[in-house]
């Protein structure tokens, strides 16, 4: 079973949860058990797991990769400004794959699933989640 | 089918190779041909695949994010002194999804799964096996 | 279903699209919904998924790689001269798990699935791809 999300991002960059959206289709799909994979469908975004509880956690992550990774040179930019973007996409990755337990994600108690926008804002950002069973 | 392995760790950071526990709860799933995701419901920990023969590649993995990621200089430190271990985690990954063959892990011959801890040491980290039939 | 790809890479740091390889896999295996594994069996490599439209994309994420991992000072580098490249698979991650609509890779416009060699020329690199129905 697969549905999509789609969301819009305010900002350059900008870190949202999506749990709650997430296991709203895990609930319709009624799979108790087996997998969820959730895939950013974007070359300048990614999916990442993390803490969302103190939001200071999102912005330390989103100031890191800033650091590692600045903007502005690299050869891409030549021809699109957001080169910066499509390296940090890279590292962190389009897609996380995650258990399913009672008909929910199956997380640790400080973990969410996160759609990190980096080249936004954009209005129509799409993520496919699947819902396998075990 | 799903199943947990609990680990301690004793060290601030480690990397401890999980393949054995993983290939005997594949050998108890009986599924011969399939995937096999390993999560770690955490925050401060991550689960990745590469060389365990020398112990040295697991030291320079852990010498190389001490680098790119020093501690003490977030948002989140100001709460709780681990904002690298997030950060670490969240480039690395919480979960890896490898193919089963044989009714076992199908890996390479310089690969081994890993539990990385990044913020111990801790009594009861847990990792979570779902084996999925192709 | 699984089947394997086996490439020969002929530089020492290369990025390869194999997005039409990966779908005549998935077009045989006739899965319409479901997810794709695509997984490299090797410590010194790393499937990744971004753009490849503007090929200087996948130049400036060797780039990026090179500027945050040198090559040359790492413990394991007295035994085996490639510890730069162990440590940028592990943060790449050896495998990609995708969506599958309509008997193909589910992918955004700028997103292609990537080969990427850290420690090449190497005549036998093999890739696992595995489809799983949903």
């Amino acid at each position: 079973m697969r549905q999509e999300i789609i969301l819009s991002t305010s900002k350059k960059q900008e870190i949202i949860d999506i749990t709650p959206k997430v296991n709203e289709i895990i609930k319709k799909s009624k799979v108790k058990n087996g997998l969820c994979n959730v895939f950013a469908v974007h070359a300048t975004a990614a999916i990442i797991i993390n803490e969302n509880y103190d939001p200071n956690v999102c912005l330390d992550i989103l100031d890191a990769l800033n650091k590692l990774v600045p903007a502005g040179i690299w050869r891409h930019d030549k021809i699109d400004s957001n080169a910066d973007a499509h390296i940090k996409s890279t590292i962190l990755g389009s897609n996380e794959t995650i258990p399913i337990k009672n008909n929910e994600l199956y997380l640790g108690r400080w973990q969410a699933i996160m759609f990190c926008e980096l080249d936004g804002p954009r209005s129509s950002r799409r993520i496919i989640v699947t819902v396998i069973d075990d």
